[in-house]
């Protein structure tokens, strides 16, 4: 068995850059047991004055898109320039097919073995957010570790772009050629997030309708309406198989790096994040007091019923529950 | 100065159909006073099993697209088939402009004077939720007081479609010819939501092009996955100015009814709708109780600058916050 490491010798193993003490750090962070929660974060408030220094990049694209095979080649291209790179998920699927884990290992084999990358697979969790507070912190963890550069990877399908795009500086949204975004499957709502489009596996015969799809994506951007930061999201074109087009978007991000801390929303952009999570964090935590309140527990299904027989009204039932909860938390 | 009715005299008057105490008790249900709240809902309380006999239609379409145009003519049919229809708004710009008061008496002019109709512009609140709720309650009170079709009308462009289509049985989305939806704004997610869509201002040189527009639609349609009530949503055209596809789209309500009715779905839904109204009016009373709470209106500015300049953490600014209000409530 393990010995239990202290609150101080997680924090300077972290800062060392130490993988073995990282990856149990962020075991205790993903741990449920209220004593991993009071160390946890005291690890985290010991770590806090070494975050910040990455570059988080969100990536996300619907099955099929060629995700993993595209970040294991940009991984790569990252280390190539001797950057320290971490990847980290957020797939809310995993949590009933338990099937990422083992995948995440195998589909990025060659980065996993990159002695300059760490691959670490989702987190278990019964809520998006209680996933997306680990990942946050899973990400501070390796920022004080010293990785320069974080994606962050979700499946492009549901509600979790919009919590990844609420973690990162920077979100890449990866898409197919020769398929409308009808077919793609992509949201709307998913373009208008994009700091930057990339049409994968341009190449061999696919490489002319690559270019045809990234034409037509630039006359689709140019339909939106400007963003405040005033970057007008490019379209690029990429290959992992021929390895094409990864510098290129490499020199994207560096870009929209020096224009946002120019133009002050690079910071702006991080302290939104910061009071969202803040506010995202109490509300939920207000909602799981209430609902795991035993008053309200034994009260729910009666309560239910009442409204589904229209016996009360939902804002009845509402009050029903509410009186009782505050009731309750006097005593 | 009206003499002040008594919750008994809101609830005859209303299942009487009498139009002046049904708009008084509209006022009511809108005030924010505390005195009139309570009234309020021993109202709602007492007309609760007169509710649920309308067909919900929800409208949406981007400014343009003649949304008030077509819901004139539209009620028209409907009071010519002898129905009493009513007419609600969730628009938030309203609190803003104050315009769409004035408006919506201008706008339906016709259809005001109609015996069998009638029209409530949207309520003012603070939250969407606050006028989603009161939007809700109007609906209920409609009910009871004998309309037949309720309409809650909406503008394109935001979150609020999402909450009408939590509120009605049937959604139909109004788009343009000759516009991509890229174009008019439309996000793919409200196209999902619609039960049917129609074309509007098929009418003189623009008809071909509103043919040409739906077949696109019925396409695109195509590509999304069959939805749990096994209901294909049609794509029709119609024109206001020459009264045309009226009577069709009043034939797909119905038979949407009809269809859903038998698969069980009508009352699921309304079911799942009460349900969530349940869930929604909780979290935002525990929302709104603690960030109006005293001790959190103290230290929220300071906590706030903490996580801003990076000294403590969202989640330890969100723990003090947290632990002074919880403080504060066994007091």
């Amino acid at each position: 068995m393990q010995k239990r490491l202290t609150a101080e010798e997680y924090i300077n193993g972290i800062i060392a850059g130490n993988r073995i003490i990282l990856s149990r750090a962020i075991t205790l962070i993903e741990s449920q047991l209220e004593n991993d929660r009071a160390i946890a974060q005291k690890v985290l408030e010991g770590i806090l004055p070494h975050t910040g220094g990455a570059v988080r990049i969100g990536i996300t694209g619907v099955p099929g898109v060629g995700k993993s095979t595209f970040i294991e080649a940009f991984g790569k291209h990252i280390t190539s320039l001797d950057k320290k790179i971490a990847v980290l998920a957020i797939d809310p699927t995993s949590q009933r097919t338990k099937g990422s884990i083992m995948g995440d290992k195998t589909r990025m084999e060659e980065l996993a073995h990159d002695s300059l990358a760490y691959i670490r697979p989702s987190p278990s969790g019964s809520t998006l957010g209680g996933v997306a507070n680990k990942t946050r912190e899973t990400m501070l963890l390796c920022e004080a570790a010293g990785f320069e550069v974080i994606i962050i990877e979700t499946v492009g399908v549901g509600q979790s772009e919009t919590v990844v795009k609420g973690m990162v500086d920077f979100f890449l949204l990866l898409m197919l050629s020769g398929a409308g975004d009808e077919l793609q499957g992509i949201k709307r709502g998913i373009m208008e997030m994009a700091d930057a489009i990339a049409i994968t596996k341009a190449d061999g015969d696919n490489n002319q309708k690559a270019k045809n799809a990234r034409m037509e994506y630039v006359h689709a951007l140019h339909l939106f309406p400007p963003t405040p930061n005033n970057w007008y999201p490019p379209v690029l074109t990429c290959s992992a198989l021929e390895k094409s087009g990864l510098t290129e978007i490499w020199q994207v991000i560096s870009d929209f790096k020096v224009q946002m801390l120019q133009n002050g929303f690079w910071k702006k952009n991080r302290q939104e994040q910061s009071l969202n999570w803040m506010h995202d964090y109490i509300k939920q935590y207000l909602e799981n007091q209430f609902f795991n309140d035993n008053v309200v527990k034994n009260n729910l299904e009666s309560v239910s019923s009442q409204v589904l027989s229209e016996a009360i009204l939902p804002i009845q039932g509402a009050n029903i529950l509410l009186d009782s909860y505050f009731k309750s938390l006097h005593h």
